[in-house]
């Protein structure tokens, strides 16, 4: 029988990964989210920019694994992005990605570097531009592209020509990037457009980078799919491709749900983490950007993204437990399940314990949400941050 | 060959019923709305319930189909519901159903009807009683009851015992109904919640209303279903045990896309329309209400409701040319390709020259959009309603 | 920290439970099966309906949680059901479930019981008069009838008319059962009708039930839903009304995939599980029967069934390790993550060593896969079997 | 208002594009096909490819717009090609696509140009080369591959050495073609894999045809993507790559259903048939070879080829109706309900009119299906194909 204990099993040297593995925080989940019905206010929302990284920055305080945040354009927007990027360091965290932002002006209400009028395409390239000077004065090297243009009713505007002009636009946006940026590519199968999104899925976010260059790169958010897609089938085909750019994690039971990570298909966000490791794309100098992107619509929010955080180590944990060597003998012979077996085997060892023992060996305490709770930070905000707006998406 | 010209085998027994057929408007379906994302404004746009229900009167006015308006509580409240009413009257339409409004109240957070604290709940109900009201002063008769609640995370609440506290809250709101009242009960697959909505298909709808009693009957809102769910097998179902209360009318490519009624899968709402047909269930006394609920996001509103009556109308001449004794003969005999034959016969006959003359000899133009397009009302709602707030979901 | 060793956590009653659990096993399963394009034989294939039980006995002898076996009429056709029945006795199990079949008789191409030609349904009606018998013959009490009937094509037949067929003659059949009899009804999303299946959902299913009377319960067979259907709320909603009688488990990532319970979405098993758990729905005396249904189209057999008994039984252990009060106290607090966490904290548990013990407890080996494939009998009967027609679908 | 009549808008040009179309059978649709369950045996069917060309012939003869016949191999291997395709050409039609089957040979069980065993994948190429020589022998100028490859369990094999493998398979295919010859490569998204295909999707397919070469091309069967995908938006992404090469149509509401195409969803053929045309490729030298792969379970075999030929020539027509001056403009002026409408009011015009007038001047009947009621084929070949094996699936 397989010894369960999986403190016998792991290696020295997936030790060293699972300790080595970052996972990128978005500022705006710290703020106020909601459906279309509804956003839910929740007390000690962050107010500013400011506030956001410091909540952020908690949960790195905790996991240890947490080191970046991303920020998001115009939310975002500050006088000094010196001082915010000063104001990260002293809490420990850096700048990550800079995601623009194209869907809240009223001009992008038909698209934004898909739309007909030349004028608001122009408008749209420009806001990269913006977003290219804070990546300067925040020295973060992505520049994240989620495109929300496309369609509501067939025949409402011309599907080819958009996916001309929009190769336009990221042709301008890509030329304006300086040596060491990244371009990262997003798709989204739909909403908020509901008949066509202009890049509804990875073969066409693919097709832009390819034709933009080698710092062009797609962006795999683990919600954006039609349901039943195989996600680690396009996890392995975009590292075989060399266009794995970043993931933007989170999980759904119907359509975007931006739960939190792993809560809906915990053997999903393994059998992907199995993909990267076998890969051996978890190394930091991969290129693949582990970032988390959800909305903490009813649960309170610091407490959310660091139990995403364990969710994310734990299915490392149990990807870097697979036997390789048991697993590529049953695959070589034909042995269904022999190989099958092989896989569920580490999905199905308990890694809590040895996770504790690693936060332990860092210094941190072994379960960062019991740690977090009786910090009294929850408390603090709560009685500090009263009055103001609230952060959340618009705002 | 079958003579294409639909005018030469509308029944005189048909025609009368295309002609009966009324189509209730929404009143929110006025106001801006939009996605989780951004409402986009529009110029124009009602700033409280009077200046909504003079614009779906327009709808009527030019259609001649569409003679009633649901009210949403607590977006329609005002102050005198006589003078509410009588400025319908005014304008040639009268109160449909009033809708109730579990999802925009901080404290509904974790539900309404369901909610583990009992005080939430009674609140939820008393609600109704106030709906109830409203039904009184306007002479409204549809209680219309979609509920939002749900959870979003396994665990998060007991299944079970929420469905006992809906039973519950549901049998006083019941019970508080006058005689010539109806309770009629929507379903919805996913979001708000988005791991489990408490009312998420048909069937549990319609488990409700059969415990309690024969004025509580379904609301299909064709939007609200799981990929590839068979409506019109639905719709049969229902109609079988004698409790299809109303539509909810919309179309989808995805989830609740709320699109105009028709625009993605017309064939989909003529086979609709063929059962309701078949089943002698378009007949105003049937007990079937025929509504519309749609976002009309980025395009005008009041020409969307219109093309969105004419859909449905044209669904209605479509479903009402098919050739029942040929479709019978073939079924009986196991004539597969004769069936489908005679269905698709009366969908591939174009309509649009029948109804226009069934509007010209109404005394109505024989294209409602153009004619509204030509009345000006428009450009005179853009240049009054300035200044205000625009009604919206939450307005 | 809580605990992770299951064996501490688990209390005796819990432990009796699960001793207790069985699961029912198809005679199909090991007979050879596959898709519409092919089906791969595999050497030793049982090739009659004795040699079919043999082989479930094995995986009762290594699991010791197996011991019925369902029949499939008139694949399991035998000229002495006495015969059978002590055959099976003497292997130490007993005839489960008996399983009409409506689909493989060429009058039955557009309907079986629904088909618009009386002969037809009589024929339908008087097949299950058959199965009646052999439920006499082997004591089986559970006559199971998944009805394959539908449509092609809008227009085919009457959808309607043909749930009124469907009710007359499952009339007629629950009239003939045996006081001790119950009559379980399978409901299907799709397949092998591809427009509408006449029994297409649990609420389908159930109405007919209900017209039935108290014998007559739903059979949930895990691969039959829509995409995206939340399966644990319609358990809940059957047991709600007492008449969940039966799982046809099986897993899928896309249609009616038919693979090993567990292996798709093991998470989702357990969902389900802890509903089960916590309605006290496990007690054998319940009236849920748990079977497998799956196609072993390119795994060996009895393996395979022996890992999927296995998997249900870890889904159940950690539904049986779930902290309920932990988990309740959430749950009426509103504590969302405090509540997912609880349920969360179950699922993580390694529970496999916890099951070893048990089954060493009862005198079996701790890991039946290896005591299985140790026992030589998979080269005894690919040396046995050789010649003969091999049971599959249809054979 | 617009003129509703047909024959009024359809220009010249567009006239002869629809009298220039031609639509390419496929020999297997002759055969009996069925379900994994049942294959229902039809009278008359072919018991060879002599008889299945002359029933295809048979459409040709009544449509006037199917002139080519695909085979399928080993299905239609016959002694003497040159007897075949002189059979083919004295029957008014001539050999189209050589489909090669890597699906039915029991060594395929765990896959063929991605098996683990390298004689296997070789097995599978040498197949093509045997495909290659019908090509040379037949006159045909595409291989056609639709890749059954894949897997049932996670960990089954490794996803990315699969691609590999498949990458290495198909440069050897590739490199053994004559200069006149095409590869179009063929995607699906589930069955009879369960987990995970080796092409799945639109994106896999034509990464390996960018690897090979200018000849590579990619099939687009309707019925093999995830539920809710746009399928024009895939149409009009390939056809701006320049690398659609053919449709396999048919028409599904669930999974691979394999309906008569345009039975399902007529307005999606019309939208994919509105890209084919607003990008100009509808002519015969566009590279677009339009094909049916399509089962008739329960229908008869040839008035169901005739119908669906039909039904893409309707699907045609109205897509050259589309006014595209009103569209356009429409279209750069952001009027959504416009350009929408301008869509529309091609697709709500009865064509049958339209094209039936253009076969009388083609010297056929107007009403194909009628003509060949009466013609007294159906009779003839049930009379005279007794005896003999039928064709089907696997025969």
């Amino acid at each position: 029988m397989v010894a369960h204990d999986p403190r016998l099993r792991l290696t020295d040297e997936a030790r060293e990964s699972l300790l080595a593995q970052t996972i990128e925080l978005p500022s705006w989940a710290f703020g106020n989210s909601g459906t279309r019905f509804k956003v839910f206010a929740q007390q000690g929302v962050p107010r500013d920019p400011f506030e956001k990284i410091a909540d952020a920055a908690q949960v790195h305080r905790y996991t240890g694994a947490a080191p970046r945040v991303s920020l998001h354009i115009p939310w975002d927007l500050v006088d000094d992005y010196e001082a915010l990027a000063a104001h990260a360091a002293d809490l420990g965290v850096t700048i990550g990605a800079i995601n623009s932002n194209l869907f809240q002006d009223d001009e992008y209400m038909l698209g934004s570097l898909t739309h007909p009028d030349p004028a608001v395409r122009k408008k749209a390239v420009e806001h990269h531009m913006r977003c290219i000077d804070v990546m300067r004065a925040t020295g973060s090297t992505d520049l994240k592209l989620w495109l929300p243009d496309g369609l509501n009713y067939p025949g409402q505007d011309n599907l080819r020509a958009r996916q001309d002009r929009l190769a336009e636009g990221l042709q301008e946006i890509y030329a304006a990037l300086d040596p060491e940026h990244r371009l990262v590519v997003e798709y989204k199968f739909f909403e908020p457009a509901f008949y066509s999104m202009d890049i509804p899925d990875w073969g066409t976010a693919l097709l832009h980078c390819l034709a933009l260059g080698d710092r062009a790169v797609v962006v795999l958010d683990t919600g954006h799919h039609a349901p039943g897609t195989n996600i680690e089938f396009i996890v392995a085909q975009l590292l075989r491709q060399g266009r794995l750019g970043a993931f933007d994690f989170n999980s759904r039971f119907y359509a975007d749900d931006d739960l939190m990570v792993g809560s809906a298909d915990p053997f999903q966000l393994f059998r992907i983490m199995h993909e990267i490791v076998s890969a051996g794309a978890l190394a930091p100098d991969s290129g693949v950007n582990f970032m988390l992107d959800q909305c903490h619509n009813i649960e309170p929010k610091i407490p959310a993204q660091i139990r995403s955080v364990m969710n994310v180590q734990e299915a490392t944990a149990k990807a870097l437990l697979v036997d390789t060597e048991v697993l590529e003998a049953a695959q070589r012979s034909g042995d269904v399940l022999g190989a099958n077996g092989a896989l569920m085997d580490a999905y199905n060892t308990d890694v809590r314990g040895l996770l504790a023992e690693l936060r332990e060996s860092q210094g941190l305490a072994p379960d960062p949400l019991t740690a977090f709770a009786a910090s009294g930070y929850t408390e603090k905000i709560v009685a500090e941050r009263v009055g103001g707006a609230q952060a959340g998406w618009g705002a």
